[in-house]
């Protein structure tokens, strides 16, 4: 095992993080929180390990904080985690028996990510520990749902990936080309933005999607699997082509996906595709804090059903993002609860036509602000028809 | 929800499969096998959802199979699930509810992988449903370790954009270039193979790191973060410089990794990678049916170790692989167990300087036959230089 003092470069430490978790727990009944997801260790520790069969743990009560993993991430442990402490162990070591030693035992009652976090794995540290985890997914949710200004300063970088992205769209979608040549396009445009605006920052995550940033061509009928990747197949005229930018930076992603119309597509298509435009820069224009996600999904479809095309709505009409593609809040008819500054979510009702083989979905993402929403998507967000 | 009779296209259809896990079934006490994660659904059923924040499900019983999940699976569910029935819901469903409809009233006991399954999802489920949920991780682990025909064939069209990828990095590995840009050629070629050979499937999986094929140059002391994503970092005179080639078709992996010297490297860094060069071509000839893979990485670190280099030991010998990076079997001192003809493993024992900032690997993958083992990597795994 090694046991050392972290010594993270400026631009990885979030300042105000540490401090929202620990006023967080000090109105819970927690002594800390533990997350075991790559995603929720990097939340509570600045290192976002590559997390495949081996545990991590990032570990914050009131007076201490550490993060806990496999020896293959000390060096980025060293220069990006925040953490009093980083305990590291190899392949040969208990790895439970360090996690448990990084849990001081003052802490009582440690809530981790339950929905996330292996059962087995969990009952091994538990068998090492005197302290009660319990269920705290939901205290993830509240904490992550609300952005601080280093988390946003992330995701506008992100975006500037992103509308990179989406400009190789605009130039590499045609008729006669393979969905699979314009992901390449995107793929440079992030890599030449990020070595152009930021490179001082990790490009990408080793989870999800991330990667060095996704992204997805789906044309055609292939746009009616809307979480697919792209393939070989050949963009035809006719086709609605939906194309999808996903870059992430230091962890944290930012989604802009635009529909291109193919030469003559169906009257049906074009006059969705009109509709969706409009309808979908009203939903924008009424998103605000105080707002329920639950109304503006329900609104959005009554807008969209009431001009005839309720018949080819088949997901929500947006999601919150930050680490993960889909986070809270989830802007979905089933759902309650207020729009809140700092918050970031995507606005992208679709349509799917599945006897047709067609689909149309525009994404923005979009910052709660004080007094509105401060859309980060610069492409042009009308019908967009390419030959 | 809809429920439907999927017709696969012919070539996403794995005879032997369900056969085999229900001649697996029939001797034990199970009724039925659920999947939860992506790649057990998938193993189960032949879609390979893109899962992130819905619900997606396998289930195979003796008499019948379903695959289960949102419905922006359903186009993909309907081209690749060899199962009989396939069940959508909506944003507006009950999720669990469709997914207890999708399990036989026969089924009393179900195994269920619970290292992969969000307990809440399985609680909701349970709810719903009259039979005995019990873990199952075991059986996957089981099932999935030797592959059948149809799954070595994918392993090995997946090594084919391996081996173009790895002839990319020597192409494209020199110093005064960024990581970055060698990551965009590898991926470039591994497009380009896929176009050109094996384009009747789908190109990588929305899950895990494969998304396109999965890709990272980790150049001087990066490398001492061996499960991470290329950078900014330029190439210099002195690194040894780790190329990961990992690209997947239809959602089986294939690892290929080559380091390269680069310039003037110090002796002892030169002096590593000859031993590691040769002690590797020894482990690899040791790899046979019936071997102990805690002896191989024990026999494997005994070798480094004699030769003066146990100290920059830092992870186990190898892994098995499949539809996920990292499978079982692990070749790791601490385990024990047979290798069997049709696991497929890596060999990568690597060393870590971490004073002098360079790490060494090289990784081939081997597929166990019943006489010995066949290495599907073709390149060149000498000592390779480059300027």
């Amino acid at each position: 095992m090694h046991d050392f003092s972290p010594e993270p470069e400026d631009q990885f430490v979030d300042d105000e993080r540490l401090e929202k978790i620990r006023d967080y727990l000090s109105e819970s009944d927690l002594d800390g929180l533990i997350g075991f997801s790559p995603a929720n260790s990097y939340y509570l520790t600045g290192c976002y390990a590559g997390m495949y069969s081996r545990p991590v743990l990032g570990v914050v009560t009131p007076s201490e904080s550490a993060f806990v993993g496999p020896r293959l991430e000390e060096r980025k442990a060293r220069r990006t985690a925040w953490t009093d402490r980083v305990l590291t162990y190899e392949d040969s070591d208990n790895p439970f028996e360090i996690l448990a030693a990084a849990i001081p035992d003052s802490a009582e009652t440690l809530g981790y990510d339950a929905a996330k976090a292996q059962p087995s794995w969990v009952e091994s540290l538990s068998a090492q520990s005197n302290a009660d985890f319990v269920d705290a997914t939901d205290h993830f949710y509240s904490l992550r749902i609300v952005k601080t200004d280093w988390e946003l300063d992330k995701i506008r970088r992100a975006q500037d990936l992103a509308t990179a992205g989406c400009e190789a769209m605009f130039e590499s979608v045609r008729s006669g080309k393979p969905e699979i040549e314009v992901v390449a396009e995107v793929q440079q445009a992030y890599y030449d933005t990020y070595l152009d605006k930021h490179s001082e920052f990790d490009i990408g995550t080793a989870n999800e999607l991330g990667q060095y940033g996704f992204a997805s061509i789906l044309s055609g009928p292939h746009g009616l699997e809307p979480h697919s990747l792209s393939s070989s197949r050949m963009i035809e005229g006719g086709d609605s082509v939906v194309g999808i930018a996903l870059p992430s930076v230091q962890g944290y992603i930012c989604e802009e996906e635009r529909t291109f119309l193919v030469g003559d597509v169906d009257d049906e298509i074009e006059e969705g595709m009109e509709m969706l435009v409009d309808v979908r820069e009203q939903v924008i224009d009424r998103v605000e804090p105080g707002k329920d996600v639950g109304e503006i999904d329900q609104w959005a479809y009554e807008q969209i059903k009431s001009r005839g095309f309720g018949d080819y709505v088949q997901h929500r009409t947006g999601h919150g993002e930050g680490i993960t593609i889909h986070e809270q809040p989830a802007l979905n008819a089933q759902k309650t609860g207020e729009l809140e500054p700092g918050m970031v979510i995507s606005i992208e009702p679709g349509l799917y036509f599945h006897e047709k083989g067609n689909a149309l979905r525009h994404s923005d993402t979009l910052i709660i602000t004080e007094s509105g929403a401060e859309s980060v998507t610069e492409t042009n967000a009308g019908v967009l028809r390419v030959d």
